[in-house]
């Protein structure tokens, strides 16, 4: 199960990657939660976050508004993750795993724009594996104001 | 074993980066050893390192000291290490893996660190994976003043 | 197999980062090719990159005008690599696997030197894992002047 586990954590990655937004939604139950959420928030147990999609349906809707506002500046992700610490619920995979997201501007200028763990949630919905929960928690407080892209 | 191995590494560098010091010497055996040493150091056979810890002992103390002393700035580290080359020895598995490590300021200022190679010697006591010794070889000379939780 | 195909990932890395030149075109077929070359180019099919050898024998060459021209500032680099996506096709695995490279130069700066993903064919040659193809597509258009050592 481990093996499997790690190829959704690394195809998530390259999907957001790749660009390929739309994949985005997919790696997900249709009632799966998205949360971004600094570190501090998160160990004080306060629930509100920077960013939170609450179903499928409203990351779909997340990544259609991407697609036809578009005003941000182009730029692109890189991730890079750690190995995944996983311990089996009743009814789901608790995972946790460290990341690095590295943001390449359209001229090139490539920065560490996010170190965190993602918080997970993993159940198998009709023979796959999907995320029915997916916490993004940002090690540091200060928040880029470009954030755009899924993490 | 590889798995039981890269489970170590990973526990290690997590406790680590939620700051749970305490946990960190019950990572070594009790006659375990910890150095911090530079690249060329470490080429030239200088076995004068930046830090040393000579048993599981001094490292506890050594976190007792952070804890009370306590007199640095704020901060956290995230890690991300690399798969592991893993030879098996008589006694112990020699272990060397890539890591980097990125260090997050209590104002969230998120710098890459440091960057090296663990080399390990990892021994099974009492049914558990443990480290006999940790050799933290950093790729740079130049060595950060700020280097006061474990690598 | 895949943990064969992440061992050849992870010494390749390593024969870089420990300054093993001589070892690199050791990992390449024959006929092995190696080409540098940006996510734009790579996206648009275009097929002139950064750089190119077309056989384990250029890089041999290279390898041998590094070590005798040597006119560059020294530095070293560690590798970072993420978890590779593996397909099976008729007589090779098509891998894919995003990667972060840091560049240690001789005073201890340490930079993000380049992220992206290596896109390689790889091949079993008398029973050994070889690349038949390594593609290294950089995800920044701005490529550093000194790009010397192999990536």
């Amino acid at each position: 199960m481990r093996e499997a586990i790690e190829d959704l954590l690394a195809a998530y990655a390259e999907a957001i990657d790749d660009g390929a937004l739309e994949r985005w939604p997919q790696f997900f139950t249709e009632d799966g939660e998205y949360h971004i959420i600094t570190r501090e928030s998160h160990a004080a147990g306060l629930p509100i976050g920077i960013m939170y999609c609450g179903s499928r349906h409203m990351m779909e809707d997340r990544v259609q508004a991407l697609r036809t506002a578009n005003i941000y500046e182009p730029h692109a992700y890189r991730h890079l993750i750690g190995r995944p610490t996983i311990e089996r619920n009743d009814s789901a995979f608790a995972v946790r795993t460290n990341f690095c997201i590295y943001r390449i501007a359209q001229d090139g200028d490539t920065v560490v724009f996010a170190t965190g763990q993602y918080i997970d949630q993993i159940v198998e919905d009709s023979g796959t594996l999907c995320l029915r929960s997916r916490r993004v928690v940002l090690d540091s407080r200060r928040v880029d104001i470009l954030l755009v892209l899924p993490l």
